[in-house]
């Protein structure tokens, strides 16, 4: 088969992805989730040789033969590709030398061409190839000729995890991250600390994760486990996206640094904030904001000296204002954008919202009134609302999670334009590593559906259950412990988990 | 330390336990999940060496070394007594040498006695000791002074696994009889087949399963299978109670076997009901006999003439009475004793209730009032109704499974003695190997422990909590993937799972 791509990749994320596979054959292909803005396929099927089958630069291609980033997922979707092929025969070292001795050789006619590709565009290629491979009953590899015209409809598609509540092992994350890329989620914002626990070994404050950790050895994120979250995550086209919440949510951080929670701790922001900035790479950073008691600062006899000595009376929400300009302000000064939790928008109303660029909108209730409140105010949104998936529910509530419509409230394009996305969040009180797969997926599926697809296309829940069925199972092969939707079963049901 | 039984244990089920455990030391004892009817702890610890540590047999214990059942509850028990020394450094054979040299040599000072044992004396009273000792920081054992007196509140405690809506693995299955035997549930409700699926192989219609299971090869329970389960079940202390539920559920029979699902089905029962009668050798049968769809039977002809030939006239409950009749009798012709869902006791208020013996009441709203009914008429029962823990509610909702009193209801203390139990039930609706141990564990064990300790000493939700979060750890430690209860960690968190 032969992608040719006509169009370039716009800049990461709005990118236009075309992958066009000829050869087809008579079985039809069950469907890609999350849907493609277009596809065709034929009743065709091409059968696939594992023996021969190569990926290969285009000739047009900006980056050749080499570039390890690519390689990287080549080998990573041959495996998923041919999952039996792979399974007991190869070893990885072995799987290595052959997949570059089919780049170097690439044996006809079965080659895979992806042209000026970029991340985005690579990740969810080979995501979407890899999904309309199929085997018939004797193992036997196929693929319909198929055309696709494919972009994401939003360009925030987040998972948070929370790593406070419970603390979730490094591999816990990274197989989530593998979830992630299936579904074609792009930012994993990583709810690192928060009042239960500090996990993350801070360079600057040791002390942090030592006395705020629940154990300061078992129970952290030392510096080259977030190293190797993030590269795991950029070989799979995902941002991470740190959160530092404050100035609530920081019980944990006053064990390790007994001056910390103090009435205005600005003096040792700088320097913490410096080191989130340069050890998380990503040009955004979550600084939280939300849920601050106020009830708190108002019994503290320092907090009230402050005030009266900056002239803000009693007026607790100009404190915290004052608080949040001051970590934007400090964020910007080291180049990067700030993300905050909509209580600070809603804080803000009185005392200007100049500082803030992006909201995360989060309560219940109308959120879309919210977001469109925030939008008017010429900011952008994150919406989170409609996707805690962590509330309680049955597993089949999927459907809750799919029919949500971002954009249906009263407002102008431009309005509509700075919705940029939406997450779905994983909140850690009642969720460790025991339970976080099943929980997670496949519903997390159905939002990521909802912020890449073409809503007009995936409006029907009825038309995306079984599709949703099948993606399921292919998450449960690829060893992602998804849980089931209904009754029934799946091909190759345990094999993975 | 020494193990001084006093008193006989009563046959099987209303079983007497007494373990009295000399030396201790300073650490208090977490505690114990079920709540021993009597424990009183000593704050002096003594030190355990799983070097020298043996299991012996007492004196004047019926059964000597040699015994198999309890040869192996040894083995396993000094396993999950010792988890740090048996981890990596015993091979499964070398460990079991070294058990049976123990065993002969019996060094002093620490044997462990326990004498005239019975299956749950046995069980239960190694699980109760093994949740007393713990590790301090260094890694050593420790248990302190203990005097328990113990026996279950109820006979029966149960747990149902459906593994018609989805298969479950055999070794889901075991793993399950593990975390039970750790809760003192004795009962196994395998709820085989139903309408979706018929997984069990039988031997006298090999069709059913060859057509009604989900995948006639991989998706079944042998012969094999199923004695592989009695056996592990019966190694634990529990007892296998297979339910092929009929007239109504049983939609998968009628795939494999085309002439079963006819208007009166009488003539291919009985060889049916001796197989199973043969090979589940427990003296209890499940009839189910819930939700029969009298709209279908109605638009039969055949029914409906063969109901004019009974002189039945359109009186449809009547019809499911005179089959619930044929097939108890056939089952107590077996001599089994049968158990029936509650709608069986609901439709036979007509035609008498002579023939049944136990009732599974499973209805919500005010199932205490069924309970009490049922009783009054002279049945006994087992109650099911605030224990179905597939419906959907956060973890933490197990306070909901511990706050049930089953005999609050107005009645004499004969009815409160025909309540033999209770039953958790798990329904497969959406409920797979992926999410089934997570929903199940430790939400089970609030069940478990309402149906074996003592309801006075064990009403306070608050008091029970610290308890329970202990008793998960010590699951999660024995690998058994138990969900959090709330905000926290265990010590040894990952390690098992």
């Amino acid at each position: 088969m032969r992608a040719v791509n006509t169009k370039q990749c716009a800049p990461i994320i709005y990118a236009l992805l075309q992958l066009i596979i000829f050869y087809a054959g008579l079985n039809a292909v069950k469907g890609v989730w999350p849907l493609p803005h277009a596809l065709t396929s034929s009743v065709e099927q091409y059968p696939l040789n594992p023996q021969t089958f190569a990926f290969d630069y285009g000739k047009h291609s900006a980056t050749q033969q080499g570039c390890s980033l690519l390689d990287a997922a080549f080998r990573r979707y041959f495996s998923l590709i041919f999952p039996d092929y792979t399974a007991g025969r190869w070893t990885e070292e072995f799987l290595k030398c052959q997949i570059s001795a089919f780049v170097v050789t690439h044996l006809p006619p079965i080659n895979l061409y992806l042209n000026r590709y970029m991340c985005v565009c690579l990740n969810t290629g080979l995501e979407t190839f890899s999904q309309l491979v199929y085997q018939d009953d004797l193992g036997s590899y196929f693929v319909n000729e198929t055309f696709i015209e494919d972009f994401p409809r939003f360009q925030f598609r987040g998972v948070l995890l929370d790593t406070s509540r419970h603390y979730l092992p490094v591999h816990a994350i990274l197989k989530t991250l593998d979830a992630m890329s299936y579904s074609k989620f792009n930012v994993f914002h990583w709810h690192i600390v928060d009042d239960p626990s500090f996990p993350y070994q801070s360079r600057s404050f040791p002390e942090l994760s030592k006395k705020g950790a629940f154990h300061p050895a078992t129970h952290v994120y030392t510096q080259s486990d977030v190293r190797r979250v993030i590269s795991y995550a950029r070989m799979r086209g995902i941002r991470v996206l740190p959160e530092f919440d404050s100035p609530g949510h920081t019980g944990s951080w006053g064990k390790g640094q007994s001056d910390l929670l103090t009435p205005c701790y600005k003096g040792g922001a700088p320097s913490g904030t410096f080191e989130v900035t340069s050890v998380f790479p990503d040009s955004y950073i979550h600084l939280g904001g939300d849920e601050v008691d106020f009830s708190c600062w108002r019994s503290n006899p320092h907090v009230r000296a402050f005030m009266q000595k900056m002239g803000f009376g009693g007026d607790f929400p100009k404190l915290e204002a004052f608080y949040i300009e001051n970590i934007v302000n400090i964020t910007s000064a080291n180049n990067k954008t700030s993300i905050v939790w909509q209580d600070v928008f809603d804080y803000h109303e009185r005392v200007g919202r100049s500082a803030l660029s992006v909201v995360e909108v989060w309560k219940h209730g109308c959120y879309l009134c919210k977001v469109r409140q925030v939008t008017k105010a010429g900011l952008r949104v994150i919406l989170a609302s409609p996707w805690y998936l962590d509330l309680p529910g049955p597993t089949h509530n999927w459907a809750r999670y799919y029919t949500v419509w971002p954009l249906a409230f009263p407002g102008s394009e431009k309005q509509k334009r700075l919705v940029i996305g939406g997450e779905v969040c994983m909140w850690g009180e009642y969720v460790d590593a025991t339970n976080l797969f099943p929980k997670l997926w496949p519903r997390a599926s159905a939002a990521a559906e909802r912020l890449w697809s073409d809503e007009k296309q995936t409006s029907s829940v009825e038309k995306a259950f079984p599709r949703l069925e099948d993606f399921r199972c292919k998450l449960l092969r690829r060893g992602i412990q998804a849980g089931p939707l209904n009754v029934g079963h799946c091909k190759h049901e345990y094999q993975g988990v």
